[in-house]
């Protein structure tokens, strides 16, 4: 049992040189599974280089895959680790090679990313996500109501924008769904040009969208930054 | 008058249990009914699926109208309440089904997401609200002030663009209220790409347009959200 | 002498009730001028329209010019008016008129709209110009730099697209001028679509442009709404 | 090695008289290299216009150089000086010309915009920068956190919607690496519209990536201009 109290140290923690190292190799790992992830998605890849992509790949499952194991077995409540998030991200990250044979699941390998949260619980960061924690009590009633007004008004823009340029661009605005589309590309002020409004009521419609729901979509982002220096101050005077 | 009484108590308030089943059970109505407004603004749509979202309606304009006729009846002032403005979105909710034959005033319908705000009432969103008015309370001139500039800005910026591209592209800039168009989804930086300026001299005027109405445009919503700060100092101090 | 007295409370001032009447005519005339000299704009006029809105600049210009007479003659100081902001101004407003036959400065008559700000000038709007001014100083340093490092900000982006897609799109960026156009129109995240780099060198680019420069952008109207926020507690605390 | 001092005041500082003509000579320098700079870039320059932009540039170099060896002269520390930051612009600034003759290292040129940046050292201005690092250091764990949030929300996104959109357009999302140009552009909210989602579960995913990203973009903004006001706050209570 000395030998899984010693494991658990280099496994769970990362207060000691050889955490640190375990921490990093997994680190390098996981940044290695996701560019290989990233290059077989390209399109004019060799076969030599699909070849070597795939063994980065099987050598990262057989790591991963020992790794989980050793994190079950260091465990001190395996089956709370296998259910906790990290748990599920853990078997996600793997479980693909193991199963998807005849599926295409190499989609979920892209939950490896998740893993690298991992390394946010580092001591130094501890302190910005209690504030970011406490950030998020502060505002989260008005995020809620910001939220729900935020739904319903992309709502009301759809439905408006349906009513007023569907007949003039039935492919377009072919209906309440089609217009949400519009309606959350408009607000969020990305605009591709895909698709927008050319009737005159249309037009004026989107002005007074434009002029209310800017607003509702930028206030949310303004609130969470000065609710974040707000928990700044509290954490200040309560040292 | 007894059951008067408890009907207003399930009704009107949601403090009892019967209150909220009540309550809850209008706002599942209203969420069916609206997506069967959007479902059946789909163009492919069956001849059955059509019956059947007709008959949906059928029975939510009924359920709605047994409302209003409750909500009247257990009302201690009912003009008050049909003339409020709930009373009139819960009478426009049902109304165009009634009247409309002729006409096609199915878009009244969605007038209906209105009554969604009455379960914002709810007690734990009452502290948020409060916290919102006061926040207006707060920045209400600057608020005012700031959309008079704008309304200003976008008008000179219409002018503008108007008298540098109209020659060159005299489809798309035909006049001031056409470059109106060009100046709102310009200066929310929606962008959507279907005019832009191609001379030399709107490109520059553009350019400056752009410096400055994008900070007019942006600083509302900071306004907003550090009102909202204040409003919660303001609070934590009443308290 | 009395008479001059007389008028200049009710042209100068608006604490009476004759001055707020001549204020409210002169806005309400303010705005039917910037409404015929946008219709004016319209394409498709029928000639007996346009004639009605040449009667109607006719009209508001001679009231224009009797105003600006009128202003003179009971100004204190007629110099230090004509030579001032709104002196300028309302000469700008009606000038055009005069000389403009073989010339086209109907142009200039969008000056009328800068009239508007007198009335800005209304008590109840003081203490929020005060806040503003009170704000701008308090910022004044912060948004110099931010302006400084921005425009070099918005160079650097130019002529490095420039570098990139110049080869590939010779007709869009031919010059460090053109890719200033799409500088702005990506930096302020407008984003029309009419030029964007297609190179890979360009897009890692212009990766790492939005990177840095979307805050570049974003932060001055952050800086803006936060110091009017401090200035409005320092106004509060002045009481 | 009295004029040696003498010029060191002059070259290295400015609170004499010809400490700032020297300044000031050196910034107009700057800015009429890089204005010759965008002008050479120009498509239809004429020869003789291109030959006067040669002898500008051959001048500015003769200049930048001298200045780059009274620098070095008149420094307490040469090397320490040629190895800092702005010893390595000064050098860039000139480089090129002496060595690019088979290379076209003409681009480097721009690195003389950086030579801005010494001006900013003027004295008003140090107390705005002392306020940037003060601000920088205040919210540096957030603002990292913020950017490895987005990075990690940025490859999600491209991986995301590489699987919804590689088979309906796999000429524009024919990896996740041409993926990512789609998400950064969304992300910022820029939406050039030369690659959008067609398909419904693309769209459906853009939808929750734009009501999830546009925030973690959104507020980084927000924190460094709170950060920014609390930093004069601390300045001002240590005054």
């Amino acid at each position: 049992m000395k030998l899984r109290n010693k494991l658990r140290k280099i496994v769970e923690e990362n207060d000691t040189r050889s955490g640190r190292y375990f921490d990093n190799i997994i680190q390098i790992l996981i940044l290695i599974s996701l560019i290989s992830f990233s290059l077989e998605t390209l399109p004019d890849n060799s076969d030599q280089f699909n070849i070597l992509l795939k063994y980065i790949e099987i050598a990262s499952v057989i790591l991963f895959s020992i790794e989980y194991a050793l994190r079950i077995y260091v465990s001190k409540k395996p089956f709370k680790y296998i259910l906790s998030f990290y748990g599920c991200v853990d078997i996600l990250a793997i479980l693909p090679f193991y199963i998807a044979h005849g599926l295409d699941l190499r989609f979920l390998r892209i939950f490896r990313i998740f893993r690298v949260f991992r390394s946010l619980k580092l001591i130094r960061y501890n302190k910005a996500m209690r504030r970011f924690h406490l950030a998020a009590k502060i505002v989260k009633e008005e995020l809620v109501l910001f939220l729900m007004v935020a739904a319903i008004f992309v709502f009301v823009a759809a439905s408006g924008i349906y009513f007023f340029e569907n007949e003039a661009q039935p492919e377009k605005f072919s209906s309440v769904f089609h217009s949400l589309w519009w309606a959350i590309v408009t607000l969020t002020t990305v605009g591709y040009g895909d698709v927008y409004p050319i009737t005159i009521g249309g037009r004026i419609f989107t002005f007074f969208v434009l002029l209310i729901g800017v607003g509702i979509v930028a206030v949310p982002a303004g609130l969470i930054a000065s609710a974040l220096s707000k928990a700044r101050e509290i954490e200040e005077e309560g040292k």
